[in-house]
């Protein structure tokens, strides 16, 4: 029997509004610009009014939110996006006023821990109980399944902020990490590319030695996390990842990396199966909202 | 009412088997050197088979071992050690001799991801369900729980081999990991400070540069694995932890790495109750293996 889902993908430039049912279907969808809280939840609430008097009353609603965000279930915050430089935004309790609009459960995670579980739910991830979804784009995000539930912990992954080696006589750019400086994200996300080179990331050819130093930063942050996590599968999304030169090269790199020392056909032989697209594709942010929404969890 | 467990600490030097309950409490302990598999194995078997005549049988046996270890159920070579340098013992199947030769149920896990069991079920950390235990002597290895279980994933973690920044202008010391050079292990371990200080690590006063070097080295890998596990609390244990002024020089380098990121009382109010010495000391290994025979899992 199909339920209905609504999930809602809160980034912070835009907002995608969907509702759908538990096995993935999307039977209606809307999007909007990101602006002031108050503004933009009320945008959210009318749309799921109007599905409500069309489609049904969904069970439950997902929001794979931008953070962070306090996922503490006991925390008087939960639910809350902390402290973003989106202005406005700090200290939204997103979750309550979804949920004191619409009266319905919601289930909030970050987006990557969404989109995970959508891999999970409707991707090639069916198998897998403990897995990586990395993002590079505008930042650098990890979020991830283990022990088959997203990993939440003390806060949630802040997988973009690891400190990589940086070699500042090969690479003299300082990073664009306002608060780290040359951390993962501020060697690698998109901003970051555009700041060094000078260009769009989508503007420079696959054979620009671009490319090569990005795989390089990917593939040490990749290496440190096989070897924290342990993932059975990495998935890499986000606008960076459209170049498709880009796959390659972080394959050979991680297993240059590693040097042979974590013992895994996956990693030795079968690297191109491990390192891979999502399969939802551009879905996926709003597939992850549903999923959260079809997954048992705090209802707050 | 208390059921009879038993464990073998299975580590690289030395051995140690004990039986005692499933509260914690040894009954009966012994220790012997680690040397060819079959020596060693059959010294471990005796010692069982002489307990069981004074004690009576154990409900299972726990492996707390020394690794690599394939730790997929549905591997052939489940509960082997892989590749290790220590002479004859890869490709030892140590789960398979110990089960055969005590028809006993088996469960078999990294040295880290048992003591890390056994702070969950005897020492401090019995309210968490996301933490790490890292060790720091011979080598440093990491293990812990992710949502209430041990990280196992592909393989098993080894955190020792993450990359962190190395500044070779700051510390010329090349790294002594024969893999990967300078990883986390490679400038972090004992023997890494005794290469380059040449000296000891316990020979070294609390006011030697070793110590904010090494507290360096440290805080770097800890961050990063904030940021990718996000765990609830660190214990940090071995040899090279023994040193008292590494604790408060390890978390204050923390704080300034993540530099208010990770927004979470645990590390910006409290961080002297988040990276914390092992509650079972010197019995943290032993009290591993038998917390493994406790917990429910795969009995090969």
């Amino acid at each position: 029997m199909t339920q209905l889902v609504g999930g809602i993908e809160a980034g912070g430039t835009k907002f995608v509004c969907a509702v759908g049912t538990d096995a993935g279907e999307i039977l209606a969808q809307d999007r909007f610009r990101t602006t002031m809280p108050g503004e933009t939840v009320a945008q959210a609430i009318k749309f799921f009014r109007a599905q409500e008097d069309r489609l049904g009353a969904a069970a439950a609603i997902g929001i794979a939110s931008f953070g962070p965000i306090d996922l503490d279930p006991r925390s008087p915050t939960y639910g809350f996006i902390t402290t973003t430089p989106k202005a406005g935004w700090s200290g939204t309790d997103l979750n309550g006023r979804i949920r004191d609009g619409l009266n319905v459960p919601i289930r909030i995670d970050t987006d990557v821990n969404a989109a995970a579980l959508a891999e999970w739910r409707w991707g090639s991830a069916k198998t897998l109980d403990t897995f990586v979804y990395l993002t590079v784009g505008t930042g650098v995000g990890g979020g991830g399944l283990v022990n088959g539930r997203p990993i939440h912990g003390l806060v949630h992954p802040e997988m973009g902020h690891v400190r990589v080696p940086h070699d500042p006589s090969a690479d003299p750019f300082l990073g664009s990490c306002p608060f780290h400086g040359d951390c993962l994200e501020g060697l690698a996300s998109g901003p970051a590319m555009e700041k060094r080179w000078h260009a769009r990331p989508e503007a420079l050819p696959p054979d620009h030695p671009a490319w090569i130093l990005e795989a390089h930063y990917l593939a040490l942050g990749l290496a440190n996390i096989i070897c924290t996590l342990s993932p059975q599968r990495i998935f890499l999304g986000g606008g960076v990842m459209q170049q498709d030169c880009l796959f390659p090269l972080i394959r050979a790199e991680v297993v240059s990396l590693l040097k042979g020392y974590v013992q895994a056909p996956a990693i030795l032989e079968e690297i191109d199966a491990y390192i891979v697209r999502p399969t939802l594709g551009a879905q996926a942010g709003i597939l992850g909202a549903l999923a959260l929404a079809c997954s048992p969890g705090e209802d707050r």
